[in-house]
């Protein structure tokens, strides 16, 4: 467990750097943004848990209508499910028999969801469910496009369905079509038609389903990037999202449509720089252990003059322009290049207002499995 | 906190994964082949427990010889301490006042080092030692060629050294002469060539510390891809290796000269393959959350015909050849691009010989700050 870099009240410029903090103004106007624009189309709103792995946020997002969040991770259904949320689903294919009973075993605490997209499967959900006595809503995925997990849609799909159906302790819930690969697309007319293919795909699967004779409850998926797509389709009716409570740089260089919504920069590691070789070198304590840089470096926000140009493992150097010479000690808001596994770097999500420090969430790290 | 993977004398096809694991023979021969090498050299062995942030594997290497560890940050430091390790030296600069109260408090218990590159520390730190009523070992930070931290070679380093050695409070102990942009050059001869200007830097800032008056006991650094030539220089008595224990897929990368010490992969990542959506494809449980990708894409060990080309947060995408199909359920060993950040993500190392679990350790993962 990581030490608290924060008291609740204390000044936001004492706190133990590297930390993870979010700007609860920019936070909270994202949180309404999204609850609002998905209650006014009528959708389903399961925000996805990955990207925060936190309970407290997990309750703001139920107590503004959320049916529940997704996770990725039996550990990390686990965490939300003993922090009191009644509707989990895992958006994921769970296969390992440890895991499954697990999984089954929270199925009588709260709604549990998975994902299958294999016909051997089926009967290690079933087995799992009919020893704990639960019944798992278990959602064929759908592969609409991004070529990760999930059947081919159309009939695959609805095979599958019928065979869910078929299976003791389980209950169809519906489709998973979530087209991860659109996500970050970076033009609104790219993304537009990836989620259109992905629509067909849908619709395809779906038709399949209910040629089957199998209706079909809940179609679900769509991320920050493209929900509004998703949403336009009317084929979907429930929505996923996740990243936007947070923003980070990869999502910065999406172009959006006008009109489109938006989403405020709300994540920053803080970090102090400790070492000014050069006057234009210095040197701050974030690296490559306290943000992701799978999606590229991380901006330095509201800074001008100081530029993120090389990571080492907890080193971060940064090109300083001449005329905006670096103070050491200086403390500098990073906006890390990926959110979610940013995120899972750490044990704490500060929340602050201004300079000071309002809340102290924990964040349940240890939830790889 | 993470779950625990696997108990001792377990399977290690029934771990839990993502899992991070360590193959005991070869990280044995790892420990044992440096510690050897280095001690015939006549230097003094310090390795970087920054790589593996694992009190029980420093207690192996100071079982070895090694005169203590190094660590990056002051939370290591005291997961070091507290677990017995009497001499270790914080191969960083710490400048925020809370965080030399918490080292000066450590020196109560332990040899605590810290490198300096700025006149304007040294005054901090000489307080942090005096209100803690301790002696802390400083080391000026030279930059001998990797244009991070430190002063500049020669003059500078023997100015800060008088500095330190004037201050109450603080001990001077030496020069920190690292390379860490000499560590992943691709061949024997660019390392050499980078390792030459270093010790030219290591001298020349020695002379001027002498020239001072001042005797430099030790001269400190080297890491796993150039310690043989810090070690062959002459000027260093103090090496830093770090990764030799666990390699990785960077190091891999590297050439080496005949006749080099060389070590063996000890450290993978296991992952389950969970979805075979394709003859193609395999989908497994090892994604961004579960290595580091600063370095590039693990390698898959052992298993002909599977290659890692794609993460997501959760996932990795193999290409699988055909003639050798995926199965579902499949055990991988994955070869991280990067071992210590990958490292940073687990809260255990799970220890195995052949199949089966021979020690489960904790790491002190939460040590950020």
């Amino acid at each position: 467990m990581q030490r608290r870099p924060a008291e609740t009240g204390s000044d936001l410029a004492d706190i133990d750097t590297p930390a993870l903090a979010v700007d609860l103004d920019a936070f909270t106007g994202n949180l309404d943004r999204m609850a609002e624009a998905v209650a006014a189309s009528g959708a389903r709103l399961r925000p996805h848990g990955k990207s925060h792995k936190c309970p407290d946020i997990a309750k703001l997002q139920v107590a503004r209508g959320a049916v529940g969040v997704c996770c990725q991770k039996t550990d990390e259904a686990e965490a939300f499910v003993d922090a009191g949320i009644a509707d989990v689903l895992v958006t994921n294919e769970v296969i390992a028999p440890a895991k499954l009973a697990r999984l089954a075993q929270l199925a009588r605490r709260a709604r549990i969801g998975v994902l299958c997209d294999n016909v051997d499967v089926v009967q290690r959900l079933s087995a799992a469910a009919m020893a704990a006595d639960v019944t798992l809503d278990v959602y064929v995925e759908v592969d609409v496009g991004a070529a990760r997990c999930g059947v081919a849609p159309g009939a695959p799909a609805g095979a599958l369905a019928q065979a869910i159906a078929a299976a003791p302790g389980l209950r169809f819930a519906g489709l998973q079509c979530y087209q991860g690969g659109a996500q970050h697309l970076r033009t609104p007319d790219e993304r537009h038609a990836a989620i259109g293919l992905a629509t067909e795909a849908a619709i395809a699967s779906s038709v399949a389903c209910v040629a089957a004779g199998l209706a079909v409850p809940i179609i679900t998926g769509a991320g920050t990037g493209t929900f509004e797509h998703e949403m336009a389709s009317g084929v979907w009716n429930e929505l996923q999202p996740g990243s936007y409570l947070f923003m980070d740089a990869d999502y910065v260089r999406n172009t959006v449509a006008p009109g489109a919504l938006r989403f405020a920069q709300s994540l920053f590691v803080l970090t102090t720089v400790m070492s000014v070789p050069t006057l234009d070198r210095a040197i701050c304590d974030a690296g490559l252990k306290s943000m992701a840089f799978d999606s590229g470096l991380p901006l330095v926000a509201d800074r001008p003059g100081a530029h993120y140009v090389k990571a080492s493992d907890e080193h971060g150097v940064l090109d300083v322009e001449v005329g905006s010479p670096a103070r050491l000690g200086e403390q500098l808001r990073l906006i890390p290049g990926h959110c979610d596994p940013t995120v899972n770097l750490y044990d704490w999500l500060v929340g602050f207002r201004g300079s000071r420090v309002e809340s102290l969430w924990p964040i349940a790290r240890g939830t790889l499995g």
